[in-house]
C-alpha cells in the first residue's frame, strides 16, 4: 500500500499510540481531582505542556489544548471576535484558507462582523502589502495560514507579522496545521498571537490539537464550564491525547531536523517525474512546502483517476478532505484564478517522512498507466 | 487501591482501549477522503453511529459526535440560543446543573439572553410545576440534568418532558452525562430534543462524547468548517475515539442490564454503614442514582480527610472535579439550602460497576479511622 494522502490525515506512529495507551491505563484520574491520583495526572499534564512549549519556542502557559485543528481555528477567530468586538468588528484573511477558517469567518459575517478576503496570486501567495492595505481602524484580527493545505504554498508569515505589529489593537492568527514539522515558523519573532496545530496531521491522534495563545491575549471561550486551560477551554483534559500530542510533536520536530532534506529531495524527484507526463500541469509553486504537490490533468475526472490508482493500493486525494465531497471544482485553485480545466481536474499528492523513493516511482508508473488506460476508454 | 471517584472520571476498560488501538492502526484514513481507505473509515463511522443509536433508542442521524460532555452541553445550549434567538431569548434551567451548563448560560446572559434558574428542594429535586411556571412566551430552551453529579439526585425528566411538550416553540435538553448506564432515560417518550453524554464517565475515553439531536432540530455550530456531523460540528472525525465510545456505551448498557441490582445493593450497604458514623450526614436522597453518595462531616475539612484516605490508597472527592479547586463550599449543596457546616464539609463517594463489597467495607473502616485520627489531632 502506498499512502500519499498525508495532508488529509496521517497514520499514527506506534510510539504515539503506546504513549496514549500507557497514560490512559495509568493516569486516568481527573487532573482536577484533589487527591493524589489527580495530582499525578496534573503533573503529567504540566510536563506535556512544558515539553510542547519548549519544542515550539513559547511558554508553557501559552499552550491551550483543544480537540483539533478545526476547534483551534474556530476558537482563535470567534474567541477574538466575541471578546474584542468592542474595539472593532472588522477582520482580514485570505481567499485560500482552510474551510474551518473561512466558515468561521462566514459565520461571523452572518452576525454583524465584516471580513476582507485578500486575494492571492496564481501560486496561492498573498502579498503582505495587500494585507496592510486591507487593515482598517476597526480591524481586530488578521488570520493567514502558514502552508496551504491543497497546493502547499508557503505564506510570508514573518513579513505579515512585521505589518500587524504596527497596529497594536490587532491580533495575528496563523493556521499552522499543515506547516508544523515541515517549515520553520518563529512564533515570537513573527509577532504571532495565536497559532493552531493538529495532532493527526503529524502522525499523532485524531481529536487532539492545540492553540498557542500569546500571554495576556484573552479569548471568549467556545466551551464554558470548569476552570481548565485558564478558563478559555473548559472540559476534562484529554490527558492521554495530550501526552500523545506531545510525543507526536517531539517526533515530527526530530524528523524535521534530521530528514527534511530527504523529504525535499523526494518531492523534487516527484516533481521532475511528473513534469515528464504529457498534459500534466503542476499547480504547486516551486518553493512550496516539502510535502504537497498539487497537479491538474485537464480532461480527466479526478475521482476516476483516484479510484483507478486505488486498484493498485495507491491513495491520493482530490483537494482538501474537508471539502472533498462537494464538487469537482477546487475553491483554492479558483481563488488562484486558474482556468476551469485546471480547477476541475486537480489531484493532491501529499507526502510524509515515511514515504520512499520506491513508492514515488511506483506511484508515477501507476499514474502513467492510469492515464493511458483512461485515455483509451474515453476514445472507445 | 480503592477508586471511589468514578463521577469525576473512570478507568478506561481494556476492551475500550483495544478498540481504540485497532481502529487507530487500521482505519486511520480520513472518512471524508474519496478513496477506498476513506470509504472504509466512513463505513466504520456509520456502523458506530448506528450501534449507539440502537443502544440509546434513537436514529443514527440523531447521533452527533463531540469531544465530550462539556462540548455537548455547550453545543446544545449555545447552538439553540444562537440559532433560534429570533423566536425568543429566554431559557430555563435549574440551580444545580453542572458548571458546563451553568457557565454556558451565564455566557449567554452576558450577551443579552435571559435565564431563569429554578430552585430545587433540599434533596436537589426540581419540581416540574416550577419549570412550567418559569416558561414564558419567549422561552426557547429548558435544560435539566438527569442525575446530579454531586449528590446523585434523579430529576423527574419524564414529567418535565410532558410539560415542555405543551410548548411547541421550546426545545428540551437533558445533560445525561452522569445518568448514562445508571438510570433509565427514554429519549423519545420523554420528549427530549437534545441529550448530552460523555465517554470518560462510563469507562470510555476522555475527549469522546456525543450530543443526541432529535431529527429536524437545527443548531448554530460552535465549530464551523467541513461538512462533518450534518454541518453542525466540523472537524475530522475522531474515528478511533468514536469506535471506543460505541464500545463503552455497549458495555455500560450490558452492565446496567445485568449488574444494576448489585450496584444498588452495594450503595445501600454503604449508606447503611455510613449512617452508623457519629456526626455524619448523608446529603444524597434515598432514591438517588445508584452510584453517588454525598455526605457531610461538619467540623472536618474535606481536603484533609481526602488526603488522609489517600494514605491508604483510597480515593474519593469533594464535589465536582470541574469546580473542586475553587473553595470548600459546594454550590450544589448551597442551592439545596443546606446549612453552612454541611455545605463546607461535603465529600462525594462515587461507585462504578467494578467496585466490590470488600472495597466498601475497607473504605468505611478507613474513614472511621481517619475521623478518629483527625479528632485527636484537633484536640491536641
Amino acid at each position: 500500500m502506498i499512502y500519499l494522502d498525508n495532508s488529509a490525515t496521517t497514520k499514527p506512529l506506534p510510539e504515539v499510540l503506546e504513549s496514549f495507551r500507557k497514560s490512559a491505563e495509568t493516569f486516568y484520574a481527573n487532573p482536577s481531582s484533589v487527591h493524589q491520583l489527580g495530582s499525578d495526572a496534573e503533573r503529567l499534564l504540566t510536563k506535556s505542556r512544558t515539553l510542547i512549549a519548549d519544542l515550539i519556542g513559547i511558554e508553557a502557559n501559552e499552550v491551550l489544548f483543544t480537540s483539533g485543528g478545526t476547534e483551534s481555528n474556530n476558537l482563535a477567530i470567534k474567541g477574538i471576535a466575541f471578546k474584542h468586538q468592542y474595539r472593532g468588528k472588522h477582520m482580514v484573511t485570505t481567499t485560500i484558507e482552510h474551510p474551518s477558517v473561512l466558515e468561521a469567518f462566514r459565520s461571523l459575517e452572518s452576525i454583524g462582523f465584516e471580513v476582507t478576503y485578500v486575494n492571492v496570486d496564481e501560486t496561492g501567495r498573498v502579498d503582505p502589502d495587500e494585507i496592510d492595505n486591507a487593515i482598517r481602524k476597526d480591524t481586530i484580527l488578521v488570520s493567514v495560514m502558514s502552508v496551504n493545505n491543497e497546493i502547499g504554498t508557503v505564506q510570508p508569515i514573518e513579513a505579515i507579522g512585521r505589518i500587524t505589529k504596527k497596529y497594536p489593537k490587532l491580533f495575528f492568527h496563523v493556521d499552522h496545521v499543515q506547516g508544523l514539522g515541515k517549515i520553520p515558523l518563529h512564533i515570537k519573532s513573527s509577532n504571532i498571537d495565536l497559532c493552531s496545530v493538529s495532532g493527526h496531521k503529524i502522525h499523532g491522534l485524531k481529536g487532539t490539537g492545540a492553540l498557542f495563545v500569546r500571554k495576556n491575549v484573552s479569548l471568549f471561550p467556545l466551551l464554558h464550564g470548569g476552570n481548565q486551560e485558564q478558563k478559555m477551554r473548559a472540559g476534562t483534559e484529554n490527558l492521554p491525547g495530550i501526552v500523545a500530542l506531545a510525543k507526536a510533536i517531539r517526533l515530527i520536530k526530530l524528523k524535521e531536523k534530521n530528514q527534511l532534506q530527504e523529504l525535499i529531495a523526494l518531492q523534487s524527484d516527484l516533481r521532475h517525474q511528473l513534469l515528464q507526463i504529457d498534459g500534466l500541469v503542476i499547480n504547486s509553486p516551486e518553493n512550496s512546502a516539502p510535502h504537497i504537490i498539487n497537479i491538474s490533468l485537464p480532461g480527466f475526472k479526478p475521482e476516476v483517476l483516484i479510484h483507478k490508482l486505488a486498484d493498485s493500493e495507491i491513495y491520493i486525494s482530490t483537494k482538501s478532505a474537508c471539502s472533498s465531497k462537494q464538487s469537482d471544482i477546487s475553491a483554492v485553485l479558483e481563488a488562484c484564478q486558474l482556468t476551469t480545466d485546471r480547477t476541475t481536474s486537480s489531484l493532491r499528492i501529499s507526502l510524509s517522512y515515511q514515504n520512499t523513493k520506491t513508492e514515488i516511482d511506483q506511484f508515477v508508473q501507476a499514474l502513467k498507466s492510469a492515464i493511458v488506460h483512461l485515455t483509451r476508454s474515453m476514445r472507445r
